[in-house]
C-alpha cells in the first residue's frame, strides 16, 4: 500500500474509532507512545486513552479537511498531518483542529502511534 | 538545552529568517529534506528554498500561537508542531496556519529539517 493510501486509511480508522468507541483507540498506542493534547503531555497507551475518554463531551464527529504524509526516516516511520473540524453534540459551531501522528511499524507489519500532537485552531 | 527550549529557539529562528531573508532558510534543509506545502511535495534544500522564495508575496510576518514538541525516536530527532498567523503585506486579515517540522541531529551537534508540512487553516 502506498504511503498516501495508508495514511488516509489510518486517519479514517482513527477518527471513526474516536467517534464511535473512544476506548478502542488503546490498540493504536503502546507504552512508549506520547500524546500532547492542547499542550498537556501524556505518555503510555492507558494514560492516553484515559485522557481521551475523559474529555468533557460524550458524542463528537470529526470531519477531515486535509491529510498529508511523509516518510520519517530510515526506521520506516510515517508522519501524518491532519486538519479538520470537530463537531460536539449540542454545540452550534464546529471546532477547527490540527493533529499530527508519527506512525511506527510493528514487527507484525502494522503501525502504532508513537507521537500524537493535537491542537484546536481557535478563530 | 531541553527540548522545549530548543524547539522554541528553532521556531523563532525559522520564522524570523523566513520574514527577513527567506533564501537563508537553505541552511536549515539538506538534500534529503522534504516539504509538503499546501499538498505540493518538494524534496531537497534548493528546491524547497526555490518554492519558498517564489511564493506570491514579498513581505510577510509570522506570529506564533503555540509550539509543541516531542522526541521522535531513538535516532535523536524532534517533532515540532506550530500554529500561528501569517500576515501578508497589503492584506487586511492574517491567515491562520499549522506547520510541523521533524528536526534531525547533524554530526556537528546541530539540527536540520528533515520533514516539513505546512497548511493554511482556512476559515
Amino acid at each position: 500500500m502506498d504511503p498516501d493510501t495508508l495514511s488516509k486509511a489510518f486517519v479514517e480508522h482513527y477518527y471513526s474509532t474516536f467517534d464511535t468507541n473512544r476506548a478502542g483507540l488503546a490498540n493504536l498506542y503502546q507504552e512508549s507512545s506520547m500524546l500532547t493534547f492542547e499542550g498537556q503531555k501524556i505518555q503510555g497507551s492507558q494514560n492516553i486513552v484515559n485522557k481521551l475518554t475523559s474529555l468533557p463531551f460524550q458524542q463528537c464527529k470529526h470531519t477531515i479537511t486535509t491529510v498529508d504524509c511523509q516518510p520519517s526516516g530510515p526506521a520506516g516511520g510515517m508522519l501524518v498531518f491532519v486538519s479538520g473540524n470537530l463537531q460536539l453534540a449540542g454545540e452550534q459551531h464546529a471546532l477547527k483542529f490540527s493533529q499530527m501522528f508519527h506512525l511506527m511499524p510493528t514487527p507484525q507489519g502494522s503501525f502504532y502511534v508513537y507521537n500524537d500532537i493535537f491542537r484546536l485552531n481557535y478563530a
